[in-house]
């Protein structure tokens, strides 16, 4: 059984990812504790045993006696936090996060940073359609991937307790990339399908369809419900690369069109053929 | 129990979908016969009880002894065998289908057809992606929908025993559409998402990425596993609706990239909301 240092554990931000981190930390045998807006998101979270204990305020205390602090916030929440809260941080402080963009949070966050605490950026690819502590499940993590992505002023042992924290929580892989390569793919994998789902469901008003509905519909718009707040805030954050993708799926759907408008069944075969071969990669 | 007429079957194509009825219909008590392109699929279908008999041929006898016919076959083929073998039916058989585009075939099998035949055309909205009578499996019916695509040509006895056979098969919900209804709807609900999802597959190699795959991406792309000679086939022939779906679904996704390049936060909300919104009402 893995044991990560730094074992009296800060999360700060209480929704469903925070609240599944405490669930799985806790149960770990770690002493956690958090920092949310509102103080029945505490009471909750303590009368469930989700945390040891918590603050709807900057409790001083409690940030100066954490060893490691798992920021759970909104990318521009977070930045804040750190700009006006960081001289409570107890020196050697280890800090990470789970922001599903990189490239904008990690440079900004670690030249702003006193250089006795350390961030090391994280990503655990994992989420529900549903929000809150209440719903916080650390299951989601079975079957996810969770991305560290350090820089140079990274030490070698923040991203070994990184990666370590990953895997104790349950994550399925655990891997290293630059906030960069972890940015053109998010906006690949995770952003652009989320663009397709909406747009797909906001292109017509097809609700007399909804008897009729099969697997395949009901699939790709699984995802077109959607935190609006969370999702346009990081798709603002990666608009270069959002963009890129957007246009690179476009330019394509617009190439099938044209086969068919022309009747090119063959060109169109094709298509389906190269699809066919690279989705078998995908399969689990 | 429900029992229908024509207890006799002929099944025409025993592939996926033709074995599934083959089997769902045998297990319920009826006689079923069927005609395959191969022998090995006859010989495979009656050593696994899944049909009475069978012949690689058009025999005669076979089709001349069936009340009811039901044509598991490319819509193409469907066609020739209409046009080739009909004087073979028995006067007073029932003609049905499991193709799934519906205008471009009904008017014609129906207006070729001798008169003391009726055609009343269904559309079954299942599948796999997997083929062949190997695979057949009417389970895949249970969450399903069927549709029955009557014409100003079909009695209403027909459309009654089409609708207790998709009831006897086991699907869900069994719908009645005009061929023009159905075909608009399946461009959209099917043709629309396959073409999506080809596309996502398709626009750029991004086999690197297979270590870093979510759910969202699987569940938009499962389907882009795709068999390329049937739905090319479909696309052509519903190739007025589909493009018309493919155009609204386009405008609409660069309508949403429009708003990331300008940067309106809001407008991107809002298309997210109404997004949130539609997608409630399909939750199962």
């Amino acid at each position: 059984m893995e044991w990560i240092s730094k074992s009296n554990i800060l999360i700060v931000g209480l929704g469903l990812l925070g609240g599944s981190y405490a669930k799985a930390l806790k149960r770990l045998g770690y002493h956690v504790t958090a920092l949310a807006r509102r103080q029945e998101t505490i009471d909750y979270a303590v009368a469930h045993g989700i945390i040891d204990e918590g603050s709807a305020e900057v409790d001083p205390a409690l940030v100066g006696s954490a060893d490691a602090v798992i920021f759970a916030l909104y990318p521009g929440v977070f930045k804040d936090w750190i700009r006006d809260n960081q001289q409570l941080l107890r020196s050697g402080a280890l800090l990470t996060d789970v922001t599903g963009v990189k490239r904008c949070i990690v440079y900004d966050i670690q030249a702003m940073l006193r250089p006795d605490v350390e961030f090391i950026a994280a990503h655990p690819m994992a989420g529900r359609e549903v929000y809150g502590v209440e719903n916080s499940d650390d299951r989601m993590f079975h079957d996810a991937n969770y991305i560290v992505t350090p820089t140079d002023k990274n030490s070698e042992q923040a991203v070994e307790w990184c990666k370590s924290l990953g895997r104790i929580l349950g994550f399925r892989r655990i891997s290293v990339l630059s906030p960069e390569e972890h940015d053109k793919m998010i906006g690949f994998l995770s952003q652009l399908t989320h663009c397709i789902a909406v747009s797909l469901m906001t292109c017509s008003d097809n609700r007399h369809l909804v008897d009729y509905t099969g697997d395949s519909f009901r699939d790709l718009t699984r995802i077109a419900r959607i935190n609006d707040a969370m999702w346009s805030e990081l798709f603002m954050l990666n608009r270069d690369d959002l963009l890129e993708q957007m246009d690179l799926f476009a330019a394509e759907f617009n190439e099938l069109r044209n086969l068919l408008a022309e009747g090119d069944v063959e060109g169109m075969r094709e298509k389906m053929r190269l699809s066919t071969k690279r989705r078998a990669y995908f399969d689990k």
